[in-house]
């Protein structure tokens, strides 16, 4: 697999523009959306839809979850910053959502 | 179900004694454990037994994931701390760590 390259700031821009919620994070290059559920049960439920989609594409992201709260960050540690694949995997999460 | 009582210090001190590699929270009143798995198939699936724990025991984690590491954090929100269903469920999450 060749490694993905870094997005410049315009493609960064460009491709938060077509994704629903997800900002930048402010100390590191890095996107963050919050997800919030009915209870943990539902809140689980679709971790584990994201996850198994995650381990699909080989890539995966950082979250947390408290209760019916999901907070999801996606990077590509390899690039030291974001790229296509985050991308990629922003869209699958938000289709996983709506 | 009566609102569980939180647990004095020396019945705090008393309940981490027999926990295994669980400490107190510096910020708050709360135990927290770091676990390492193989690699994120792993962690997730070993966080999906410990789901279905936490929501038969109607108590839930707070919990962080990044690739194969994950964060675990208890404490009872209706009584502001620790519980004994804090103790009960680090308990049970131990053994499905071992």
């Amino acid at each position: 697999m060749t490694r993905p390259k870094r997005l410049s700031p315009e493609a960064q821009a460009e491709a938060l523009a077509t994704l629903t919620g997800w900002k930048l994070v402010q100390s590191r290059e890095a996107i963050t959306r919050r997800f919030v559920f009915r209870d943990f049960s539902e809140a689980f439920g679709w971790m584990t839809r994201v996850a198994l989609l995650a381990e699909a594409m080989n890539h995966h992201p950082e979250w947390s979850n408290v209760y019916r709260t999901v907070e999801v960050t996606l990077a590509t540690h390899d690039a030291g910053g974001l790229t296509e694949l985050d991308v990629k995997l922003a869209r699958a999460i938000d289709a996983l959502a709506s």
